[in-house]
C-alpha cells in the first residue's frame, strides 16, 4: 500500500496535470472544495471526520487517505478516528469494510510529531 | 411534505412492524445501530452530524430526517447543520441538492424549546 | 403506501408509456431483463431473491416491490425473505433500513393463496 | 405524478429556502452549478443531455426532471432524450427502470411551442 | 491479479490490523457480519451467492472476492456463480462489467478438491 | 498508470475470459452494450461522451478509459472532453475528483493520428 508521504505527493502531481488541462468549471470546483474545510462554526477537526465517513460511505480510497491526513494535521485522535469510520460502517455496511482495512493500513503510515503520542 | 412530528410516528410505526418480522441479524443490526451514537471521544453532537452528512451524500431522505431530530436534540445549531450539509453538498454534487430542499424543509419543522431560540 | 394490487398496474401502465416511447437498446433491455430470472441452474425463487437483495442494496423500492411479489409467486416463505432482507442490511447498512421498512410493510399487502398459509 | 409545470413552481420555492439558510459554500455551489450548462466547446443541448444522463444512472427523479425541462427547452427531440436515457439504462441496468418510467411520463407533461411539433 | 490463496491471507492480515484498532462498533459489526451468512431458511450456498450478486451490483471486488471463495467452499458451481453474476449484471448495468472480469479472472484461481471437478 | 494501449489489450483478455464462461444472459448483455453506442438521432460522438460522463459519476475508472478512447477516435476533442468530465464532476461531488485525476492522466496516453493534432 502506499503510504502517506507517496500518496500526499501524487496527489500533487496529478492535481497539476488536472489543474492544466481544467476549464473554469472544474478551477471553481477546486477552489470550492478547499474553501469547505476552512474554520466555522464548526472546526476545522470536525469538518475533515465529517469528509472522511463521508469519503467512507461513498468508498473512496483516495479521498479516505486525504481527509486522514487532514484530520491528524488538525488534531484528531485516534479514537476520534476510529469513532467516525465506525459510524460510517454501521451506515453504509459491510461494503465499506474494504476501505475500512485501507483506512486503518493507511493511518499507521501518517507521522504525527513526538509530542502528539500521549494523546493517541 | 411530512413534518417532524408526523415523520417520528411513521417511523416507529415502521420499525415495530419490522422487528415483529425480523430475524436475529436484524435485530442484532438495529441494536447496533442504535448503540452507535452513544457519547465516546465524539460527543453525541458530532455523530449525529456525521451521520446526516453520510446520510446526504448516500441521498437517503428518511435519514437525512432523522438525524436532524437528533442533531437538534443534541444541541446542533442552524449553523452547524448547514455546515454539515455544505460539505455533503461539495462531497456528493448537485445529485445531493434535493436532498439538500428536503432537509433545509424537514429542519423548520422540528420544533425546539423557547431556550434554544437564542443559541440559533 | 401502495398495496401489491395497486403497484402492479401502475407497473403496467408506466411499462407501456416507456416502451411506446422506447428505441431498440431499451426494448431489447427489457426483453433481457425479462427473460435473466427464468429457471437455470439456479431456480427461480432464488433468483427472485438475488434480485430482491440486488434491489435492496440498491435502495430501489419499486425494484423491492417487483421482486418481492415475484418470490411470494415462486413459493418463497417469509422467513426466506427475511434472511434475504437480512443479508441485504448487513452488506448495505443502516442506509437500506427505509426500504426494509417498505418491504415489510409492501410484503404483508402481497395476497396469497390459502393453501400457501401452512408453510409460512 | 407532478407535472412540469408544477415541479418547475416547488423547485424554485424550495431552492429559496435552501438559499436563504445556504452559507457561502452552498451559495458557491449553486452559481457553480447553474453556470456548468452555459453554451461551451459543447452545446447547451448536449449538456443538457449528458446532465439527464448522469442523472438517471444516479437514479435522482427530481435531477432528470430539471434536466427534461432544460433538454426540450434547448430544443432536444423526443429521440435524441429516448436515446440518452437508454443509454443511461444500459450503463445503470434495470435499477434505473423506475427512473425511466418517471423520465417517461413527466415529459409528455412538458408544453412545448406548436412550431417544434413537426420536429418531433 | 491476485490469486485466491494470496487474497485470503491479505484479507487475515488486514483484518486483524482493524480490529487491534478497531473500537466497540467495529467488533460488533464484524461478529454480526460474520454470523449473517450461517444456516437458516436459506442454505449457506444461497446466501453465499446473494452476498456475491450483492457486491457485484455494489461493485466491491474485494467483497467479491470473498464471496467467491465462500461459494466455492459451499459447492456452488461454475453455472450457479455464473447466473447470480448475471443477474448482477443485468440489475446494475455495464458499469458492473469491469467487476465481472474481475470475478472470472478471480474465479479460475480457487483451488478446488478433485472430486468437486465433475460437477462443475 | 497503465497507458491506453496497455488497457486496451487487458480489456480484450479480460472480456474474453468473461464471455468463454458467460452464459446467454451476459452474451446478450454484451452484444446489446455494444450497439447501444452506434450512431443514431445522436451522433456517436455524443454517445461516447454521455458514456464518458455517466461513468464518471459512477466512478469506474476502467469505464472511463474505454469512453475516452472511443470518445478520441470518435473525433471528440480535449475541450469538448474537459467539458464533459466538468459537468460529471458538478453532478457527481469531490467524490469524482480521483476519477477525474486517471482520466486526464490517461487521456494524455491515447494516441492521435497527426492530422488531428491542428483540432485539438
Amino acid at each position: 500500500m502506499e503510504n502517506a508521504a507517496d500518496y500526499a505527493k501524487r496527489r500533487v502531481t496529478l492535481n497539476d496535470q488536472v489543474l492544466s488541462q481544467a476549464d473554469l468549471t472544474m478551477k471553481r470546483f477546486f477552489a470550492l472544495d478547499h474553501d469547505t474545510y476552512g474554520d466555522g462554526a464548526l472546526p476545522r477537526k470536525m469538518k475533515e471526520l465529517i469528509g472522511l465517513a463521508a469519503s467512507t460511505v461513498l468508498r473512496c480510497n483516495d479521498c479516505i487517505s486525504y481527509h486522514l491526513i487532514e484530520s491528524v494535521e488538525q488534531g484528531a485522535t485516534d479514537k476520534e478516528i476510529t469513532e467516525a469510520l465506525g459510524i460510517a460502517l454501521v451506515v453504509g455496511g459491510s461494503i465499506t469494510i474494504p476501505h475500512l482495512r485501507h483506512a486503518m493500513a493507511f493511518l499507521s503510515t501518517i507521522e504525527r510529531p513526538d509530542t502528539m503520542s500521549d494523546h493517541r
